[in-house]
C-alpha cells in the first residue's frame, strides 16, 4: 500500500482523489494540502476518509509517510513542488504542463537524475479506450507504415476568458494533449511544426493575446505527416477523433456518446452527440492514468508517461507558436533545450 | 435484338419501356399498348421513336414481329393476357402479382407446359444491390447455416384509398415482395406462415376491409425462423432492411440514402433519411431485371423469378390472410394447389 | 446507511457486493452468507472489509441489524427466503426470475401485503443506458404511438449443458429478460404469445429438453406488435438491440463496443464486435440497479422493477412455452393467476 | 439539339461520349477525333450512331454545323485546341488541367474575350452528390461559418510511372481535383499554401521527380483553415471525403460503396470498402458534369465550372509545388498572373 498526498484540491485534485479511493485498491490518499483549505473541502475529505488537510503542501513533503505525491496545483507551482518532492524522495504524478519554461522543466529533470524515483505527467489521453486501441493497431502492424495522421480535438466551448489569460495560450493549454497523442499514437517525435491559427469565434480571447481556432500541420522523425485541428467551441460537443493512415491501411477512432440510441424521423436519421464535457469522456481514462502511476511505483517499472514525454510536449508547443509569430516552418532542433 | 410490346402504358410500363431504350442495348420496344391511348401517351411514345401506339392489347399479340411483352396492365387482366401472349408464343415479363387466384396462375403455368418461352415475373428486388449481395453471401457460406431472418418493409405513406380498395390486400400488395424476398435470401420455401395485422394508422383503410400494420412469423422449410414487419407508413421514408443470422455470422442491410452526408450540431449527429419513393430506390434494380429478361431470352437460359416464384409468393399471401383471419399458424401445405 | 445481507456468494452475489462497497455511498454490506461458505469466500469478504461470512442464510435473516437482503441464491430458494425476510421485515432485492411457478410468486406477493417494504427484482437491464434512452425517447412521444417492437437479444455461447438442464428452459431463463423489457419500452403489458423455436446449434440442448434459437410474437396490450429473437449462439458477440417504430418516427439502440475504432484495410471497414460478456455489457447497469434499490428504501418510493414486473415476465414466459408446445398463440388470461 | 465533336477518344473521350449517347437528351455526338483513329474506336463509334470519325481534330474544328466540342485529349494540347474552337465560335468542355502553364490558360481566357461562348473545365466532382450536398448546406448556413476544412483524397493505385512522368506532378495532376473543391465547397478563394510531401509509397515516382503522399495546409480568403491530404495508394480503396466545421456545426461526407452490406463475424463488425475506381465512384457526377454543360448552352446561363475555376486550380497547385520545394508557406498573390 502507499500511501499518497495529493497538492491542490480543485476540480482535478478532488477527481484523482475520488479515482483513488474507490478504484485504486493498491493507494492511499492520506493528505490533501490546499492554500484555500475551506470548510467545504475538509468536509469532502474527511468523507473519503481522509482526515490530514494542510494549507501547507510542505506538511505533505515532510511527512515520512507519505511515498507519493500528486501534484494539482496551480502550473506556476508544479515545478518547484516537484524539485522538493523528489528531494524529500517521493514520486511525483504532476498535472500538465509541468512548467511553461523548458529551463524549469529541466531543473526537474536535473532533480531526477540519480534518483530512483517515478516521475509522471497527466496526460491522461494515453490511457483513454480509443487512443489505446488505435495505438495498439498501429504498433502490431495493422496500418502498415503510418503516412499521414489527423488529429480533430476541438473544445465544447471556450473557457472563462479569466482562464485563457493565464492559460499559456492555445497551444499550450489545448494542443499540448494533441502533440503528445501525436507523439504516442505513431511512437516517433516530432521534426518541424508549421502552425495556423485564428480568432474566429471570439473577439476576446483575442484580446488577451490568445488564438481559439488553430491548423498545426507537423512532420515526424518517422515521416508521418501530421495534422492538428483544434476549436475552442465545436456546438455538437467534445470532439476527439483520431485517423491514422498507412501503407497497409487506416484506422479511425470516433466520439463516445451517451448511448447508441438512433432516432429516424422526418428530420432524418438522428445519433446522439458525443459526451459534451472532458470529465465524462474521459472518466475511465483518469482512473487508470493514476492506477499505473501506483501499479508502475509497486512494481519499480517505467511509468507510461515520462517527464521527457512532458518536456517535448512543451517544446512542441512553443516551436508552434514561434511558427505562428513569424509565418514559418519551425524545426523543433531550433528550439534550444 | 429483340422486339417487345409493352402492354399497358401506367407508371411502371413508361418506366420499363424508357429503361429498355436507354439502358437495355439488345431491345427495342417497337408498341405500347394501353386502353386509355391519350396524346399524352401518343406524345411520350413517339419521343422515344415507338410509332406504334395501340388501345388494343391484341394489336400486340398479333404482331409477329414481335418477341416478347410487358405485361403492365391491371392485376385483374394478367393472366388472360399472359395465356394469350403464350399462346402467339411470346416471352412474357409480367407486373407482379400475376394473379390473385391459384387457380389462375396454374392456368397460366399449364399454358406454358410444352413451350420453349422465357416468362418472367416482375419481383424486381431480387436485382437489388444490396439484397444481392446478402443473397450472395449467404449462398457464399459467409454466416454458415441461416437460423434467424428479419425483413423489414414499410412505405412511406399509405397509397389511396381506391388504390387499397382493389389491391388484394396488404398481403398480396405489399408484403408479397418480402415474401420473395424471403424465399429468394435463405434459398428455401415457407413452410408455416402466422400473421398479425391491425389498422393503427388510418382507420379508411379498415373501412376497406384491410389492414395498415404487419408483423408476419414464418418457418422456412430449411428451419430458417422469419420474421417481416411491414408498415404503411414510415414518417421517415421507405425504410428497406434485411437481417440475416446464421450459425457462422450475420449478414444485413440498410436503406440508401441520396448522399452520405452527417451534420453534426446542437440537435445531434443527422444522417440522410431513407431514399423516399420505391422508384427512387429501385431504380437500378427495374433496370437490371429487364436486361436480365433479355438476356434470359437471347442466350437461351432460365429467368432469374419465375411464374413458379410468382405462384409462391401469392400462396405465401393467402396463407397469411387465413392466419389473420383464423388467429393461428397456417401451414403452406393447407393451401391447395 | 443501510445495512445488507447478501445471500449467495455465486458471481452474481459477489458482483453485487462488490458494487455496493464501490459505488453505492448509502449501504454497506456487513454480511454474506453461502452454503458453501469456502476460504476464498471469506478472503474476498474480508478484503472488502466484510466481517460476518455465514454459511447458514438464516444468520442474516435473524440479525436485527440488516434492513434489507440480496437474493443472488439459486432460482428455487428465491421465493422460500423471500419470504422468510419479509417476514423479519428485511427490504429484498430478489434476482430474477423470482421463482418458475406462478403459484409461489404469489406466496410472496401475499407476504409482501401489509407490509412497508420494498421488494425489487433483478431485471437490470432496464437501467441500461441504451435502453433507458430508448424507453424515455418513447415515453417523450418522440415516436408517437408505437406500432411495432423488434428485441434482439443473442447470447455469444450456450451455457454449458448442466446450466441448461436446471435453466428452466430459453424462455424462463433467457427470452425472460426480453420480455420484460418489451413490457418496460413501451410501457404495456402482453395480450398473445405465440412462439417459434429450434434446435440450431447443439442437439445436446434438444436432448435435455431444451431450445436454442427462437422467435416470439407478441401482441401488447396497447396494440404494439413485437417480436423477440433469440439464439444462444452468436459467433460476433452478445448481440442485444432493441428497434420501436411508431406513428412518428423509429428508435433504435446498438451494441456497445469496446472501441470506436474502425480499421479500413483490404478486408473491408472493421469495426469492432460488441462487448463479449453480458457482466462487462450490463456492468453499469448493475451498479445502478443497485444504487436504485438503496435510493428507493432510503427515500421511501417505489422501486423501480417491482414483482408484478417479476409475475409478468414469468407468466409470458409460460405462455411462450404453451404456445410452442400446442403450435397456436396463446393469450396471457388463459393462464390462471 | 447541339451537336458534339468529342476530341480524343481515349478513356475519358469515351465515357463522356457514351453519357451523352445515353444520357443527355438534349445533345447529339456527331464526330469524333483522333490521331490514333483505330477500326476499334471506328467500330465503338458506330455502335453509338456516330459515323463521322477523323484523325485530324481540326476536320472538327472546321464543320460548322457542330456546335460544341469536348477536349479529352493529351493535356498539352488542350489550350491551342481550345483557342482554335473558340475562334470557330464553338462552345468547349475541356478537361481538367487546361494547362500546366499560367501564361497559355490566359491566351485562353484571351480568346474568350468579347465572344458569346461556353467554356467549361472538368471538375467533375462538384456535380457528386456527396459534395453538392455539403457545398448545399455550407451555402444555406447549416454550419454558421466555415472554420476548419479537411479534404481526404486518396488513390487505390499509383498510375503506371509511365504516367507519372508526364502528368505535372502530384499536385497539378490529383490534388488540382481537391484544390478546385476547397474552393467549391466554402466559396472562397486561397490565400497560401503550405505543403508537405514525401516518397513513402514508391521510390520509382521520387526517382522521376514526383512525390506520392502530401499533406496541403491552406488559408482561404474567407479565413477558413484548410488542410488537404494525399496519397497514391489507399490499400482499402479510393478515399474521397470532406468535413467542413464551422460555427454552428460540422458537414461531412463519406465515401460510397457497392452496397449497404454489413457482415458481423468472429472477425469483426464489416462493412464494404468504397468503390474503387473513379468511374465507377463519379460515374453520376460525370454524367450531370456534360448534362450541365449542355443545359448551360441551351438555356444560355454561366457554366458551373469556369475557365477562371481551372486556372485558379493551376495556380494553387503552383503554389504548392512552390511551398514544397523551398520550404516555407506561398502565397498566392506571390505567383505572377
Amino acid at each position: 500500500m502507499i500511501k499518497i498526498g495529493v497538492i491542490g484540491a480543485g476540480r482535478i485534485g478532488k477527481m484523482h482523489t475520488e479515482n483513488i479511493c474507490y478504484n485504486v485498491p493498491k493507494a492511499n490518499v492520506v493528505s490533501v494540502a490546499d492554500p484555500l483549505m475551506t470548510d467545504d473541502i475538509v468536509k469532502w475529505a474527511n468523507s473519503l476518509g481522509i482526515s490530514q488537510c494542510y494549507k501547507d503542501y510542505k506538511d505533505i513533503i515532510k511527512d515520512k509517510e507519505i511515498g507519493a505525491v500528486l501534484i494539482c496545483s496551480s502550473t506556476n507551482t508544479h515545478a518547484s513542488i516537484s524539485i522538493e518532492a523528489i528531494q524529500a524522495s517521493k514520486h511525483v504524478f504532476c498535472e500538465k504542463p509541468v512548467d511553461l519554461s523548458i529551463d524549469k522543466i529541466m531543473e526537474v529533470i536535473n532533480a531526477l537524475q540519480g534518483k530512483d524515483l517515478k516521475y509522471q505527467v497527466g496526460f491522461n489521453r494515453r490511457f483513454d479506450h480509443n487512443f489505446k486501441a488505435v495505438r495498439n493497431s498501429i504498433k502490431n502492424g495493422k496500418i502498415g507504415d503510418p503516412h499521414i495522421m489527423k488529429i480533430t480535438s476541438r473544445d465544447p466551448s471556450p473557457p472563462p476568458i479569466e482562464y485563457v489569460k493565464v492559460s499559456g495560450g492555445l497551444f499550450l493549454d489545448m494542443s499540448i494533449h494533441d502533440f503528445d497523442m501525436a507523439r504516442y499514437l505513431v511512437n516517433s517525435d516530432v521534426e518541424e511544426v508549421y502552425a495556423q491559427a485564428d480568432i474566429l469565434i471570439d473577439e476576446e480571447i483575442g484580446n488577451v493575446g490568445d488564438v481559439d481556432t488553430a491548423l498545426i500541420s507537423m512532420k515526424m522523425e518517422n515521416g508521418t505527416l501530421a495534422v492538428i485541428d483544434n476549436s475552442r467551441k465545436a456546438v455538437y460537443g467534445y470532439d476527439q477523433r483520431v485517423e491514422v493512415f498507412g501503407s497497409n491501411g487506416m484506422i479511425t477512432s470516433g466520439n463516445d456518446t451517451p448511448s447508441t440510441v438512433v432516432l429516424s424521423n422526418t428530420q432524418g436519421i438522428i445519433k446522439e452527440k458525443p459526451l459534451y464535457f472532458f470529465l465524462e469522456r474521459y472518466m475511465d481514462s483518469f482512473k487508470e492514468e493514476i492506477n499505473e502511476f501506483v501499479n508502475a511505483i509497486i512494481e519499480d517499472r517505467p511509468v507510461s508517461v515520462s517527464i521527457y514525454d512532458g518536456l517535448n510536449s512543451v517544446v512542441i508547443g512553443m516551436a508552434a507558436q514561434k511558427s505562428l509569430k513569424e509565418r514559418h516552418p519551425v524545426k523543433i532542433s531550433e528550439l534550444k533545450w
